[in-house]
């Protein structure tokens, strides 16, 4: 790439990134203040001498949830949401904590299942203590997430429950899934579901059970899906296009059958085979990292998932029917369009 | 030892064996044979092509739960306060399940913890397999102990989340006591009900909750903690006896702070010294293994832990009030009293 395309790629990046933090900071006044507020609460304190070092169990917690930040995804989605049914904010930033926390807790697993040693610009928990450490801690974290929902409808937690038990199986599907060229892309949907999906799809059926909104509860859970999936895609166009330059192609690089690759292995079985001898190879060369990526882009898999990714979003929208057009609701509907405009410069 | 004092053992601990055994058998008729059957219902399967693989999860939660079989001493428990309050037995079938699975899922994340090799005589999940494994699999099965509760009041579900929390600070502060002798007996207790009483306290607690009678709540939950940390120092002062020749005195070897260690070390000064020269070295040697198991038996603390054992017995058997005198109550008490007869040599 030469340098003019390189700053015009940073432009673009930027006008994108704006787009994101805009799509994002939709979220009613004060609710992100009271979530991270909540959280900090939730997180706080330890336990007394002589077991202070224990300690470490909130502190490893601490680090990812607080320290490392993360994007709040989930609770924004829940603002969102909550605000489409007009539901009281105290129970609101209950769900987004709870959410939160589940998606923290299964990083802090995922760290120690995939011997991560970064994650959200930081070194792990399972480096800066180890992996006790990171598997206790994720354990508490899933307890605590449960019981921030223990003043709502039972049904709440019932459904959370059922969430995790879908998590760890998409967790142990993706484990499978590394290396294998040959998955079809229906798998990688199930594991995108299973992974994003069923917890975008939870902080909508959550705000819609607790406000009793019969009708909402399917509607919203179907539109978390839509977007967790959207989601998952994103950041597979993102690794073909290089946000990360450093790293660009890591999903080849690390044996991820991301949608994009399995879409380029299902149309083509030259590429097939190419990726599949790679990834047959103990040590993949920088070369032939970049050869894989090229012939992904040549094979017009790019446009091809900018597509998949819309139609996400536009099923999505669909599935909020009418509370698309309510406060809330509507930003959702923007959040999405954003997502898509992010990525527009692949849609033709 | 000589011979005829071996040969005394042996015939002792044949006879505790017994005492144990008829007192775990007191249980209703079919009831550990109907949770079996639940058992292998809840683990069974696994996920489809191309995805088979990932059916390790739970192949590695049926090698310990159902391969390594177990006492089945949560389920028993349930089986007998059940019947103290006359419970249906499908639903005590699901608590008794619900119990063995939290505990379960609790030694899957111990094993990957303590980096443990051997599990009920058979290689760990995370030896035949690996850490990942284990984690994930001890996350489904955690999330199929709730699940197996969806029928029941959600105030079940809700103390079995809070169970599982106890359950991680007692395992986090089971990991900082490792290699402590300066410890107090008082820190022993609260990991001992932590990691013990509190799901035993659970079972019973379960059962009240399921049955609405409101006295029993308190009562079953103070029986089970008072039995749980009985069962603790019961499986402390049996390796001071040496049940298992090959590895007497593991407490020491394995810089585990057992109460017998505990209470040793608060009351000899010079024990306490011995024991902190001894666990700040490297290695231990055999000599020093033995030498400090016999400076513990000379100070009287295998007298002193059965004492304490019984104490908490009465405890239990106190707590359970009117409800001792009932079937299923009185088998409670019966098996409470084979515990401390098993070990009554020290008694005097």
């Amino acid at each position: 790439m030469d340098t003019e395309a390189q700053s015009g790629r940073e432009t673009k990046l930027g006008k994108e990134e704006e787009a994101v933090q805009r799509a994002l900071s939709i979220t009613r006044d004060g609710f992100l203040g009271d979530v991270e507020a909540e959280l900090g609460k939730t997180l706080e304190g330890g336990f007394p001498p002589p077991m202070q070092e224990a300690s470490v169990l909130l502190e490893a917690a601490r680090h990812l949830c607080i320290k490392g930040g993360g994007k709040r995804v989930r609770p924004r989605l829940v603002g969102m949401f909550g605000e489409a049914l007009d539901a009281p904010q105290d129970a609101l930033v209950d769900i987004a904590v709870s959410g939160e926390l589940i998606h923290a807790a299964s990083l802090l697993h995922d760290d120690v299942v995939d011997e991560g040693t970064m994650r959200r610009g930081l070194p792990t928990a399972r480096t800066i203590w180890d992996n006790k450490v990171s598997v206790l801690s994720g354990d508490m974290v899933l307890s605590l997430a449960f019981l921030q929902l223990r003043r709502h409808p039972s049904k709440i937690t019932q459904r959370a429950i059922e969430l995790v038990a879908s998590m760890s199986r998409a967790a142990m599907m993706e484990i499978v899934a590394c290396g294998r060229p040959d998955m079809s892309v229906e798998s990688w949907w199930g594991i995108a579901l299973g992974k994003t999906g069923a917890l975008f799809g939870w902080c909508g059926e959550a705000v819609a059970l607790l406000q009793q909104e019969e009708e909402a509860v399917q509607r919203f859970q179907d539109c978390g899906k839509h977007l967790g999936v959207a989601f998952q895609m994103a950041d597979d166009l993102k690794d073909l296009r290089g946000d990360d330059p450093k790293d660009r192609f890591a999903d080849i690089r690390n044996r991820n059958p991301s949608f994009c690759l399995l879409t380029a292995s299902e149309r083509s079985s030259v590429f097939r085979q190419h990726l599949k001898e790679a990834w047959s190879q103990e040590r993949l060369s920088e070369e032939s990292i970049q050869y894989l990526g090229e012939e992904v882009l040549s094979l017009g898999i790019a446009e091809h998932t900018y597509q998949a990714l819309c139609r996400e979003v536009e099923l999505a929208i669909e599935a909020l029917g009418r509370y698309g057009e309510r406060a809330g609701g509507r930003d959702i509907v923007t959040w999405g369009h954003l997502l898509c405009q992010g990525l527009k410069e692949y849609g033709h």
